[in-house]
Order: structure tokens, then C-alpha cells, then sequence
């Protein structure tokens, strides 16, 4: 469950006196966090502690996490000289990743048995983070860059996707033994745009992801028109947000592609008897893959109940 | 085009010393700011400049308008008792949606021949930010009281239909000939959540439009998974965002369902070359429908530059 540790008191007790970037570059203390959702609810494989933008700092672009708030950089990229402000450095290189490949090292000595799962954003939505300078609603810093000056556009994602993998490959040298590229913001493409100007770049992340021995899993929200192309960027396994039901989505996928997901985070606050039937029909419906990686459709709520969380669990290895 | 307006040096001019708020309220601004997409832009219709919480503020809820923010509300509605509290006074009367009513009228005398479409929001959008305070991004406050709290949510969404329904009412009975109830955040719902617990509000509003006579045209943004829903809630035209073409659109609706958009607002800034295809191609697509209102398939963002605006229209005229 990604972001599974915020909701819990011991991760905000782990985090009090520390910003979320020294917390990701910190190797004991992100192995800690990447550790308290498998102690506490007794998930089957941790994901890595960190964040999608860890890399591009590394790699000397100035970025900030605002809390609240998330990235905040500098210097938002509209134009061809801010592609090649921003890429002159190129992506961080194994020294500079020496930070988290630690803490991968550090969380995998904790974890023991439990498989470790590296982390990465993929290019479009460091793209779009990049383009606009923070978060937006529709992305539209982005998605105009990809139509005003393709040029600069492809720059940007070659750059993203350097940065993506460098930081996948680190993760995985040290010890990760399967990857979740995220592409949270991809849903807000249409498919003939993500495969002209976006798939290219995350199947070069996935690509380099593989050549390293390990299976992947690609994420994104609202993506139920882009199930396919997710796939065919490459992709092991695709996740599914709630919008769609698992079994339309292994339909839309042609029954030969495991998924992840897809129980609804609205639904952790609902009585017990509501959000049981919700996970029974989640698991029911994912039994028409070839695979299904239980799992929530997005991020877990800040607010949620960390019982619940490990009730659901609990509920999924029974069935 | 929605939002065509914020996009204008005159409009900036009128809006220079009132609040958001204050200037729907007003109604020769009001009727002013109408017109001036159809004044400069050439448009075939006028869509009445307001807010979607506009009808709120008149029920006595505490909403203010904050510049680059939204709508924030004083009272988030997240309990059942919240939600008694907030319908005590009812939906606004005709007394007090007169100031909208005579907005209208003075649009329709500045207009002329060119018809006046009335706006409101949708049950499920005014109920996301009611739920939440402010603008959110996946609604979770909303999605979370309909499964937590069925009975009110259930409260609400007939509110918030009753306070949609007199706000398109006052209008046409001003003298708008069409509305546009806009559902911008219903795609954050699954189809089987929109059709349990959303579609028969908006339902109730499009009724509530179309016994007064007039057409109406239901907007929602990432719905393409939910065309055929929106349309059962009894809409005659059915607005499609850009992340779907309008030839797979009307397949989906079956053919028979007159379309709306869907130009996508990020060409805006595109070389015109760039922009002219994709505005050729979209009124290609549209001609699977039975009948299509060529527009953007979001609002115009306030950095688009209007002689681009009024170029689009001329292309559109001239096929």
C-alpha cells in the first residue's frame, strides 16, 4: 500500500524533526519507514520510502516539498533553454544515488524475508511537476510544451526518463527485487497523445528496469482508457485506480496481463460489513488475471485508521 | 467556451474592483461580462457568467470565492447533522435568486438574437466541494460520506439538486433557452457509484430544466468512462473532455446523442498550423454525432491568448 506509512503514528513520530527530502536521503531512517507498514499490518512486500522528485534533486535541480503542498521547484521548464538549463547535468549518477542505494541496502537487511519493491515517478509526471513548477489539476504546462515545441518536450522526457531509471537501477542494485514506476498523473493524456510523445519514454524506464532482472509494475490514476498502453509500454503488471472494476480492466487487457489494485480509498472510513463486501468484490473480480497484486487504487488517506488497514490485510490472506 | 471571458483584457477591466462573488451578483456586470465572448469572439451563444456556488451564497451557505483558490466553505459537511444544518433554510427562493434573474434578463436585452445558455453546477460537484471546503482532487470527502454515510449523503445530494434546479430555473425563466449543468469532478467516480448515487440528483435537476422547455447539455471533465451515465441522467447532449476522441464519444452513446467539445484547452498555445488540425479533427470526429456544439472540452485557461480564441471560431465557421 503506497503511502501506507503516513497514516501511521510511528512514521510521523520517525519523521517530526525532519523534511521529507533529508528523510528520503537519510539511509537508516528511510529504511525505518520503509519497514513500519510490513511490521505493523503484515503486508507481503515493502515499497521503498521516498519520493518521485529524490532523483532530480540528486541530480542538482532545485526542488523543494513543501508539506501540504509537495514539490515545489525553482525553475519552472517551458522553453527549449529550460530544457537545456535543466538537463545539463544529466541524470545522478551511482555516486550521487549513493544515498538511497544505502537506505535500499539498510531496508533490506531489516526486512529480512519481505521482498523489497523500488520506487520511481515516471517521466510524464516529473514532466508535468517540472513544467508547471508544482502540482496542478489538468496539467496543462505540460501537455502545452508536448504540442508547442515537441522538441523541447522530447528533451524533457529523455531527461526524465534517464533520471527515472538511474534511480530504478540504483534501487535495484542494491537490493530491490521488483520496481512500481508511477505515473500518477498520466490519466490526464488521451491514449493517441501518451503513445506518441509519452509511452516512448517510460518504456525506455521499464526497459532498463528489466535489463536488470526484475518484474515491473506501472501505476497511474484515471487511466482506464490507457490500460493498453500501459501495458505495451511494457509493463508486467498495470494498476487499476477505482474508476474502473478489475474485471473490466483484465477484459480491456485481454485476460494475459496481471493487475494491481484496485479497492477504493474512500471506503476505509466506511462501517466494517461496507468496505468487507468492497475488498470480497475487488478479489473476486481480480481472479479473472493471471494475477493480482491486492492492492489500494491510489495512495492511502493521511487520515486513515491504521486497523483498518491491517484488518484488510488480514481479510485478503484469508480469502 | 467556458470561462472564455478571464481570458480578456476587458474582462480583467470589469472585474478590477469586485469580488467574485460580487460580480455575479451585480447584475448589469453580470450581463456585461456575458457578452463579451460573443462581442469579441463571434460566438453563436452566450453562456451566463456566474459561479457554480453562486445559488449556495444565495441559500445563506458562508462561501467566499478566493482568488486563484476557489470556493472555500466556512462549514465542510461531513456529518449528518452538518447536513441538517445546512438544508434547514432550504434551496433559495425567487426572491432571493432575483439578482441572478435579472442578470439574466439584462444579458438577454444586450444579446439580442444570439441565445443565452443558463449554467449551474451539478448535485455531485456542488456536494465535492461542500464535503471537502475547497476544491480537492479526488474528492475523497465526498466519495467518502457516500459510502460512510448513505442517508446523508443522500440528504445532501437532494439539496444540492434542489438549490441546481432553482438556480436553472431562475434563469430560463429570465430568458435563457438552453442550460448547462456542469458535473466537473464526477469523474472521479466509478460508474456503478455515479449510477447509484449521483445519477438521480442530476436526473432530477435535468427534469427539472426540461419541464420548463429548454435543452440541455451536461459537462463533465475525465468522463469518459461514464458518457452513457451522464446521458441517462437525461441530458440531450452530452460534453466530452479531450482525453476522448468524439468518434469513439458517439460510438459509445450508440450515435444517437448530439455531442459537445472537444478541443483540447493545451493547443491553445500551439503554432496555429498545430492548433487548425486538431480543431479540423475534431469537427470530423463530431460528424458521427447526430449534432455537435464545437467548443473546448474544458474552460479556456486565463493565459489564452484571445485572438487565437477568435481565429478557432472563424476556422469552425468556415466548415
Amino acid at each position: 500500500m503506497r503511502q501506507a506509512g503516513r497514516s501511521l503514528p510511528e512514521y510521523r513520530e520517525a519523521r517530526a524533526s525532519t523534511t521529507m527530502l533529508e528523510a528520503c536521503l537519510d539511509p537508516d531512517l528511510a529504511a525505518e519507514i520503509t519497514c513500519q507498514p510490513v511490521r505493523r499490518h503484515g503486508v507481503d512486500a515493502a515499497i521503498f520510502f521516498s519520493d518521485i522528485v529524490v532523483p532530480l534533486a540528486l541530480a542538482g535541480v532545485d526542488v523543494t516539498i513543501e508539506p501540504g503542498v509537495g514539490p515545489v521547484f525553482a525553475h519552472p521548464v517551458r522553453t527549449v533553454a529550460d530544457v537545456a538549463a535543466l538537463t545539463e547535468a544529466g541524470p545522478p549518477d551511482a555516486a550521487a544515488l549513493e544515498p538511497v542505494a544505502a537506505g535500499v541496502r539498510a531496508a533490506v537487511a531489516l526486512l529480512g524475508e519481505t521482498p523489497l519493491i523500488g520506487f520511481a515517478g515516471a517521466p510524464f509526471t516529473l514532466a508535468a511537476y517540472l513544467a508547471q513548477g508544482r502540482a496542478s489539476r489538468d496539467h496543462l504546462a505540460a501537455r502545452r510544451l508536448m504540442h508547442t515545441d515537441p522538441a523541447a518536450w522530447s528533451a524533457l522526457m529523455d531527461f526524465a526518463a534517464a533520471v527515472s531509471a538511474a534511480f530504478l537501477v540504483a534501487q535495484i542494485r542494491a537490493g530491490a527485487v521488483a520496481v512500481q514506476l508511477f505515473d500518477s498523473w498520466v490519466g490526464s493524456l488521451r491514449e493517441s497523445d501518451y503513445r506518441a510523445h509519452v509511452l516512448p519514454a517510460s518504456a525506455a524506464v521499464l526497459a532498463a528496469a528489466k535489463a536488470e532482472g526484475v518484474p515491473t509494475v506501472h501505476f497511474g490514476t484515471g487511466t482506464g482508457e490507457l490500460l493498453t498502453a500501459l501495458r505495451d509500454a511494457g509493463a508486467d503488471v498495470v494498476g487499476v485506480d477505482h474508476r474502473v472494476t478489475l474485471d473490466a480492466a483484465v477484459g480491456r487487457l485481454g485476460g494475459t496481463t496481471p493487475v494491481q489494485g484496485n479497492i477504493d480509498p474512500a471506503l476505509l472510513a466506511a462501517p466494517w460489513p461496507v468496505l468487507e463486501a468492497h475488498v470480497r468484490d475487488v478479489v473476486d473480480r481480480g481472479r479473472a488475471a493471471p494475477g493480482h497484486v491486492v492492492n489500494l487504487g491510489h495512495g492511502v488517506p493521511p487520515d486513515a485508521d491504521p486497523d483498518v488497514l491491517t484488518r484488510i490485510v488480514r481479510l485478503v490472506h484469508s480469502l
